[in-house]
């Protein structure tokens, strides 16, 4: 009845499309093999979970900057490899749906239907200039590195991406 | 009698020679010590374990073009940084030569002297059009994630590289 | 009294100073919650630990030039997106001062005042034809991929970064 499920736990620090794709597979098939699951989205990581539309407001010259330079969103993310100005990252997404492949947008609602958490880290936050409103509806909380290493240490299983 | 190895889990993501000899160097290094180790390939580490002779067939205009472009073989691995138009990697390859170091091929052939497992993963092989015949003969398997989580739970350490 | 700390171990494979930044990020966190905390650099990451000032003596022509493009310290870690040609560095770096954020070097004191034991890899360092003399003072000692896998098998999380 108490028995705990073994846990799993992921730094998403990179916001390239390619490792955001590996970190939802491992998150959702951990959640379906029975796993409690926390994804930990920071730095470039955050771009996975901004909202896709609206701008994004944040105080001072250089951070609106950052946020319109860098303006992230589960559609805007490119490979790490191989984008070829975007034709690659084009290529992939084409190739993804041809077999039916489900894209982040749909990753991120398989995740959160099982039970997966979503965490924004605080502290890119606040170097970025980023508040809550800049994160889509999905995503659970906002915490910082201990936090994560508060889960990481009772994971099964702790990867950083 | 029945005493279990521990175990040593890697996931090579990157198709970059410096992270795939970081990752062989790992993996050699804890079947040396007496660990059971299993090296899962998956995206762009897909390449280190492709055949460097010969083309890869593959389904489909886009996927031709895709492993046109993304060749892959352990020869044909580069630098994540500092690859120079491949200066870079020529000398960094020197280098390694130059104190008797291992190349990827011998890393390979070493890793499955020692038993490591090498597998490759289903989920990128079906994205990109891979089936078994683009991989060289010292590839054990081929798995998908749930297989790497299941690895990776039992596992005393468990790497994203 | 004998009560064992548990570990973190970090592999600190990037040398690019969003990653480097996540690193001591964690060590440092781990450490405040108590866990007894190791960073192995290795590859890229050695230019995180490099003395700032003064060359870098090696033998070989070709490893003098690998050294001196690839000069490494503290200060001159760079972005690995959003670089722009050092703006984008150079904006992140302000937009940390702006919160009183720490530096690199900042960190590494911090971390050193904590317990944080800093190791430089062996093997990279005789690949690239470094000495002990090429790192800064707070480094602890020089050690190969066993010592890491020894630590990391007896750690409750493990990261590759």
């Amino acid at each position: 009845m108490a028995e705990e499920k073994e846990k799993l736990t992921i730094v998403v620090f990179s916001g390239d499309l390619d490792r955001a794709l590996a970190a939802f597979i491992l998150a959702t098939t951990g959640a379906s093999m029975g796993m409690e699951v926390s994804m930990f989205f920071t730095f470039w990581g955050l771009n996975v979970i901004k909202k896709n539309e609206g701008g994004i407001r944040s105080k001072g010259l250089m951070r609106k900057m950052l946020n319109f330079m860098n303006r992230g969103g589960s559609r805007r993310l490119k490979l790490s490899e191989f984008n070829m100005l975007g034709l690659g990252t084009w290529m992939m997404k084409r190739l993804m749906k041809d077999i039916n492949y489900p894209s982040i947008d749909d990753f991120i609602t398989m995740a959160k239907d099982m039970g997966v958490k979503l965490v924004a880290c605080t502290t890119s936050c606040g170097v970025m200039g980023l508040s809550e409103d800049a994160f889509r509806s999905e995503v659970d909380s906002m915490a910082g590195a201990a936090y994560f290493l508060g889960e990481a240490r009772n994971s099964k299983v702790a990867l950083f991406i």
